[in-house]
C-alpha cells in the first residue's frame, strides 16, 4: 500500500484487552509528533482526531496532498504553538492511517480482518493512546484536546487519566452520543452493508470496495455537520451550471455538487469498515454509564477543563457540555466555558473560526502562566 | 398488480403538458372519496397527500391493511367532518397508487416508464388535481388543505387556481424547498440508485427491486420528521433486547431497530422511482420563482389561510410559512396562523396532536359559518 511509507508507527507486543472482553493479541500505534518535547518532558500536548481524521494534524497531509485538518490551530506561531509545545496525534484504534483496525492483519487468519475485528469503544482508543505517551516517557500531558469524536476521547482521557494530564480541552463534543446521533450513524452503517461490493466486510481479498454505501454514509454525516442556516447562505437553491432547471436526475442544484464531491474525495481515502467501527464506538459513548454516573467521572481536582462549543452545532449542541459542566460543579474542578457564536455548525471546530482561536489561545496562555512553562 | 382491485381511477384522454416541456399523451387519476357532495356542490373538501402518503386518507387503507394516513383528523364526527364533507383524496401525477407513474405502462414501448417518466413539478400534480375536480363537476372547492408536500400542493392551488377555493390550509409545510432539505432528499436518491437492484430505474421486467437503497432513502428521511427531543424521549439511548452492550454490528439500540422498521414496512408498499419522482418535484418547488415572486404569487384576494406550523418542525420550521405571510400581509388577503407548541417534530401533522385538531376545527367552523354552508 503506498500510503506506508508515509506511515510512523510503532508496535506494542503485549495484549489490549477490550471494554467487549475481547482481546487483541498485539497492535500497532501509526502517530505524528510536531515539534519539540522540552528536557523535563512536560510541554506534550496529545491531539486527538475525530471520525474521519488522523495523525496528520498540522502542514500537509503526505498522502492526501491536502492541508492537514487542524493546520489552521497548530503549528509555529498558531494558537497550539509548535514553537513551544510538542504535539503528538495518533491514529485511533480500528482506524485506517496504519493503527490496528479493520483492513490490519489478522494474526490468526493471515488475512485482513474485516468483520472479525473486535469491536472497539472511545476506552479502548484512549488506552492504546496512552500506551503511547508511556512509551515517549511522558508521564503527565501539559493538555489533552480534541473536538467532536476527538472530544469524547479527551473527556475520556479526563475520567480514565485525569492525574496524567494537566487541562482537558473537550470541543464541541458530549458525554454521550444522542438518539438522533446514533440513527444518523446507524443509517450511514446500512447504506455501507447494502452496497453489493462490501460482501459482510470481507472485500479486501475480493479487490472490491463498497465505495457507493460510503459515499451515501458520508453524504448523511456531511449533512450534520453543517447548520441549515450555513447550507442555505452558502448554497441555497443555486443551480450548478444553468439558470434553468434540467428536469433530469443529474446533478443540479450546488448543494447536490458539493455533498456528491464530499461523498467521492471521502471513499479515496477511508476504508468502509473503519467507518462501520469507529461510528459504533461513537454510539457506545456514555460517561454516564461509569459506576456513580456522570457525578463520579471525573475524580482528579487538579484538572482544568475548557469546554468550547458553537451555537449553531446541531450535531454536539451546547446543552450537552452545560450538562457536563452542571456535575462538575460541585466538585469544585476548575472549568473554562465558552460557546462561540457561528452559524457555520459542527464544522466550525475545523475553521478558521476566530473567536474559537481567540479564546483557545487565551485558555493555553493561562496554563502555560500557571505551569510557568 | 393486486392492489388495482382496490384502486379507483378516472382515464384522462386529453395530453398533459407538464412544466418540463414535455407531455404525457393521456393519464390516470387514481382517487377516492368520502362523505357525500351536496346538490350545490359546495361542500368539496381536496386532501392533498404528503411524499408518501396516498389517496386513503382516512379508514382503513384496504392495501396496507392499516388506518389511513389521516384518520386521525377526517372521518364522521371528526375535524373535517365526513357528514358534512365531500372529501377528495387523490394519489399524485407520480405516485405507485393508480395514478400514471414511472411504473406506468409508457405507450411508446409497452413497457413500464422508469426513467423515461418525464421529470414533474408540484404545479404537475396540482394540474392533474384540477382535472380530476372539474371532472366531478366541481367549480369552486370550500377548502384545499395538506400537510408537507401536500401543504405544497395547496400553496400551489392558491397560486393557479386561486378563483376556484375558497380557503387554503397549508400545514407544515413551505413556499420553498430549503438546500438543507434538497440535501436529505438527494442523499435518498443517491441511496437507491447506489442499489445493484436498481438497474437505472429499469427493475420492474428484471423482477428485482431497490429494496435496501430505497430502505436507506426512508430511514434518512424518517430522522428528520422527528425532532431530536422526541427521540431522546421516545428512544434515548435505549437498547432492544439486552442491559448490556453486544459489541456487534446488529440491531442494539431502540432507535436503530425502529429506523429500520420504518425502512423495511416501507418498500413494500412504495415504488423506488416514485421515490425519485416526487422528491424531486419538491426539490424544484419555488413558488418565489413565479413572476413577481412571492408578492405576486397568490393574486386572488377572495381567498383565506390557515397556516398551521409545529414549533419543533426543523424540516419545515415555522419561520418559513412566516415568510409567505409576510409577502400576503400588504394584500389584504385574510390569513389565519397558528404554532402548535409541541416536541413531536414535522411528524406532528400526521399525529392526533389535540391543539393542531382544535384549532383547525375553530378555522374549519369559521368558514362553514362565512359560507353559511
Amino acid at each position: 500500500m503506498k500510503k506506508n511509507k508515509f506511515i510512523n508507527k510503532i508496535h506494542i507486543s503485549q495484549p489490549l484487552v477490550l471494554d467487549s472482553g475481547k482481546m487483541l493479541k498485539f497492535y500497532d500505534i501509526a502517530f505524528e509528533t510536531f515539534g519539540k518535547l522540552n528536557k523535563k518532558k512536560t510541554n506534550a500536548i496529545l491531539v486527538c482526531h475525530a471520525l474521519t481524521g488522523d495523525q496528520f494534524c498540522t502542514g500537509k497531509n503526505p498522502i492526501t496532498k491536502k492541508k492537514a485538518w487542524w493546520n489552521t490551530l497548530i503549528g509555529p506561531g498558531k494558537v497550539i504553538d509548535t514553537n513551544n509545545f510538542f504535539v503528538i496525534c495518533s491514529n485511533v484504534l480500528g482506524g485506517c492511517m496504519g493503527t490496528t483496525g479493520p483492513e490490519s492483519i489478522n494474526p490468526n487468519t493471515k488475512k485482513p480482518f474485516g468483520l472479525d475485528f473486535p469491536v472497539i469503544t472511545i476506552n479502548d482508543m484512549v488506552k492504546v493512546q496512552n500506551k503511547l505517551v508511556e512509551s515517549l516517557g511522558i508521564e503527565k500531558l501539559f493538555s489533552v484536546i480534541g473536538g467532536s469524536m476527538g472530544g469524547m476521547q479527551a473527556l475520556e482521557w479526563a475520567s480514565s487519566f485525569g492525574n496524567k494530564i494537566h487541562s482537558v480541552i473537550p470541543i464541541a463534543t458530549s458525554y454521550r452520543h444522542s438518539a438522533q446521533n446514533i440513527a444518523f450513524h446507524e443509517i450511514g452503517r446500512q447504506a455501507i452493508m447494502a452496497d453489493i461490493n462490501w460482501h459482510k466486510g470481507d472485500y479486501y481479498k475480493k479487490k472490491t470496495n463498497p465505495k457507493r454505501g460510503l459515499a451515501v454514509a458520508r453524504m448523511i454525516a456531511h449533512i450534520t455537520y453543517l447548520s441549515e442556516s450555513a447550507l442555505q447562505r452558502k448554497f441555497g437553491r443555486n443551480l450548478q451550471n444553468s439558470e434553468l432547471f434540467s428536469f433530469e436526475f443529474g446533478t443540479e442544484f450546488q448543494i447536490e455538487s458539493y455533498l456528491k464531491h464530499q461523498g467521492i474525495s471521502f471513499v479515496e481515502r477511508f476504508d468502509a469498515n473503519s467507518y462501520l467501527y469507529i461510528t459504533k464506538a461513537m454510539d457506545y459513548f456514555d460517561l454516564s454509564l461509569k459506576g456513580g454516573g456522570l457525578a463520579k467521572a471525573f475524580m482528579s481536582k487538579d484538572l482544568t477543563f475548557c469546554f468550547l462549543t458553537f451555537s449553531s452545532d446541531w450535531l454536539f449542541p451546547t446543552s450537552e457540555s452545560k450538562t457536563i459542566i452542571k456535575f462538575l460543579n460541585p466538585s469544585n474542578t476548575k472549568v473554562s466555558f465558552a460557546e462561540i457564536l457561528t452559524d457555520k455548525g459542527h464544522d466550525a471546530f475545523l475553521l478558521d473560526e476566530p473567536n474559537f482561536h481567540t479564546t483557545l489561545r487565551s485558555f493555553i496562555n493561562g496554563q502555560i502562566n500557571k505551569l510557568k512553562l
